[in-house]
């Protein structure tokens, strides 16, 4: 057979081929493999699968067809999977080990060179593809490691883990109760457990896990525009008004990214001004809904954050929700990166409101360090899901099965076929406990507490905002009270600038803030060269490039804190 | 702590709680672990983990807390994991065997019941996650097992496995470059073959693995819209004219489910009539097409379905591309489950004419057995995913990092986060190359034409098409030859009712259907309580429940399809 691609030939002869059967081509080319005896695998070990097997079973003369659904490929099957698991052991305690690279870093061309990524026409033996297993997590990055700040999803949860390896051997899909048993009973389980955790009353309402916080608002947003014009699913949006969504200038993209998908549009999408601590201001809000109702829009949707991307803020929900009660419109909370508080008894406060919400988007993928992906939309109405998105697939959801078709869930979901996200976080949680989960959320916001007190007057690093805060929407503190000393950050963010000696004296404020801007790409640049450590920068309105370390790494320690601020200035010391 | 939930005390409070220190309490309640001799986990094995420590470890006194990252939980972790893959491997194994069964089923009360699936504040020990572990498997569907038919996703691939628990290990997300260098690469160059197999000239053309085939449908759909009317992505669905998508009658439902989301309605979505065998009349298209532009709507999209999800047809693909041609419409090929025949130089003339399509969704998960999810959505015009989803979220998409920003491909996807679903495809095609998934594809396609031949004459049994094919798609067959000589089905769909012995000589007709209608859902029933087989049923259009038997799982062989056929009768001859 050519080495070149087969698909080009042959296919504008009309099919049926040229009678030869690729399954005897696949038995030839693997010849040497077909001949060699079963029995010489045997070995008189006591617990299988063992070192000695594995050495005799020759992975390079084995091919995937060799393994299980293949006659006697038991042992095979077990010996290789072991092997694999051997390399993932290892993969994974290096991870934890600060002496270890974060990540290997080379460019993509070069990258694409060091090995061989190309697929081919005929099949790599056993051992070429652990080789390919070696290679890939070689130049992974390690996102359990103790010094990778870089995103809002870090770190690796052993038990999150193993539930994800289950959840693969199990390979199912949570449609319907049919085929996912377990999984639907667990993700009923846990939506009821993660509502009375938000405070609705005895846990009622819905919910879904999503692939993602950007799908989660999206569904939001949909069933926000279904609850007000419910013929919007069957006429489309030439049917309703002109409808306008708001939220904060500083909230996730995906809620603009939604409303383009959804018909809306982005121009649909109001901005409202945040504080100088990225919090939505409650009387812009107002001042935004009464002025597009005077233009004739109809407001249907405010989706209030709960811990923004970029500085960790969270929205005041109590006034929030004051105000879409006043004018009958849908409150969504995005609490994909600060939802996880709700599990702290310290700092739950910080969503106070979010009870009054319709829907509240909250990723345990995120905060809670459950394994990617695990993100759930709340929604506080029963039913409205499953109205909004149904579309009763005769081929799916039989109206005559013998068990209680409420357990069928699928229809509600824009999904057809959807993974299997819940096992994770179910079995973290048993195994966690909440208070285990509450433990490991309080220790992240202690460490960035650390961090901020490390470095708001160290020499060199200038705060993004400086703490002053307005408290107005804490409990317990009137709205009048502002709170003048200095607050370390709600969430784990901390924004921060850090000034390389050069630059700490620069009086042209123009040619100050340009080289400022390049400071941050640089090291994060050399952090990556290095492999030391990885954190996030960027700039935010007219504000030049920042740093803004996250911390959901429960690996994370306060001497990884410390490193982190050495490295940073052993990198930019010479800029 | 009260055992009760604890996120209710303390939260109207105003935060800070009582200062108790929940790290504190988790410690504690770990007393006795806590105290054993780190000393006593070592063993004098040649060989780590083995069976001894992990009888020493003592997991009834561990919990997911001595895991990795604490201190010296290395060997703890590592006989952990192990324990938890010794139980998979066990599964795997077990699955496959035809002497299991495929599900051990029971009814949701009844399985809410016989396990405690409950979550608490207290964490529970890691024997009790084992315990789950094991308990969750118990009651799952055993997706792997040969004689598992029930949906278009079976069978469970060794090598794929092994992938998706590296991908699980590996922990990261597809946004960028950045924090999946290999992923990206993975995906680029999957996406390249996938286009070159299509028939796109060097394999040119865009991409993206989405969460499964209704979101790959989804996405076709907006940038159809998009494509047509880019002002749509700022000022919504106000600002174009009524616009209206085309799709067969026997089509997939995401297509409406899409056009429900994106505010098209579902109302707009005009379904093509389907030929006898379920392939959509190109005729009727176009008349369709011409009602709707004389009515002044905006014909923009056309899904042709290659592979419908119950008779498995293949749509006209060259006429239906003339006619999109013609009036200048986005053309769609929803090959979800039917795209996989690319693969196979017997079986990809079925699919003549995709080349000519703007955009194909194919899913892997389905006929290529990759584990789920993994769906691909390929789209012809290079850029046009970027233009129209892109928000260029200032965090993630830096414009200043040190290398190719091409490679951030994260900012074309709906989502944010994206999971890795490239890595198990990948290292399948390695493995086993083209032409070993050219050889399952044809194998499955074999054994439904066994299953066909079976029983298309055999007594009690009638086909729910008469298999007089019009292949006037196909090439080399011109228009006007009617094929008159039964064929077998073009996908692995075979659709028969089961008559059971009474039934046959029944001679009211009314009575008649009305009794065969329950015969399906009552012989399911029976299969699914004794664990032996599952396969589908539903009704569609005006015809009662029917079986519909497909194979995508390579482990089933001809005498699992003759097990089938006894089961049936088994299970059925007393209705």
């Amino acid at each position: 057979m050519a080495s070149h691609a087969f698909w080009s030939l042959g296919a504008e002869n009309g099919g049926e081929s040229d009678g030869q059967s690729p399954i005897t081509e696949v038995e030839k080319s693997g010849d040497g493999a077909e001949k060699r005896d079963a029995e010489s695998l045997n070995c008189n070990c006591s617990t299988k699968p063992c070192k000695c097997s594995k050495t005799n079973l020759g992975f390079s003369e084995l091919y995937s067809r060799d393994l299980l659904p293949a006659l006697d490929g038991d042992l095979k099957t077990m010996t290789f999977l072991q092997e694999v698991v051997d390399i993932l052991l290892a993969y994974i305690v290096e991870s934890f080990d600060r002496s270890t690279k974060v990540i290997d870093f080379h460019y993509p061309n070069e990258l694409l060179q060091r090995n061989n990524w190309e697929l081919s026409d005929e099949p790599e033996t056993l051992d070429d593809i652990l080789i390919s297993c070696r290679a890939t997590l070689k130049y992974a990055i390690k996102t359990a490691h103790p010094r990778y700040f870089n995103q809002l999803s870090t770190g690796l949860d052993m038990v999150g883990l193993a539930a994800d390896w289950l959840t693969s051997t199990a390979n199912t899909n949570m449609f319907t109760y049919e085929v996912a048993p377990v999984f639907v009973l667990l993700e009923y389980v846990t939506l009821k457990k993660m509502r009375e955790i938000i405070g609705w009353e005895d846990g009622r309402g819905d919910g879904i896990f999503s692939p993602g916080g950007a799908i989660s608002n999206m569904y939001a947003m949909l069933l926000a525009r279904y609850k007000m014009f419910p013929e919007v699913k069957e006429k489309g949006m030439s049917s309703v008004p002109k409808l306008v969504a708001f939220t904060s200038e500083n909230s996730h993209f995906s809620i603009k990214k939604g409303a383009a998908a959804l018909g809306i549009g982005t121009e649909s999408v109001i901005c409202i001004k945040a504080d100088e601590r990225g919090k939505l201001i409650p009387s812009d809000l107002e001042r935004r809904i009464v002025e597009a109702k005077q233009k004739g829009f109809v407001p249907f949707f405010v989706s209030a954050t709960a811990g923004t991307t970029v500085y960790g803020a969270f929205d005041p929900l109590i006034a929030i929700s004051d105000i879409c009660k006043k004018y009958n419109i849908w409150m969504h909370v995005d609490g994909a990166w600060g939802g996880s508080l709700l599990m702290s008894r310290k700092h739950r406060w910080k969503l106070n409101g979010v009870e009054r919400a319709n829907s509240m988007t909250w990723n345990p993928h995120k905060m809670m360090a459950v394994p990617l992906q695990c993100s759930a939309l709340l929604v506080r109405e029963e039913g409205l899901m499953q109205s909004c998105n149904q579309m009763q697939a005769c081929y799916l959801f039989q109206q005559d099965k013998q068990y209680d078709l409420s357990y069928d869930t699928g229809d509600k979901a824009l999904q057809c076929g959807r993974h299997v996200d819940i096992f994770k976080l179910w079995l973290m949680w048993r195994a966690k406990g909440t208070i285990g989960f509450e433990a490991q959320i309080d220790k992240c916001l202690e460490l960035s507490e650390y961090l901020y007190n490390k470095i708001k007057d160290r020499e060199g690093y200038e705060m993004v905002f400086d703490g002053k805060a307005n408290y107005t929407a804490a409990p317990k503190v009137t709205a009048t009270i502002i709170v003048i000393t200095r607050l370390p950050p709600q969430h784990t963010n901390v924004c921060f600038w850090y000034l390389p000696p050069s630059l700490r004296y620069v009086e042209d404020k123009v040619e100050k803030m340009k080289r400022l801007h390049k400071v941050a790409p640089t090291i994060k640049a050399r952090m990556m060269e290095y492999g030391t450590t990885m954190v996030s920068y960027q700039p935010q309105g007219d504000k030049v490039n920042f740093f803004r370390m996250v911390i959901s790494n429960p690996a994370a320690t306060f001497e990884d804190i410390d490193f982190l601020i050495e490295e940073i200035e052993r990198l930019g010391q010479d800029l």
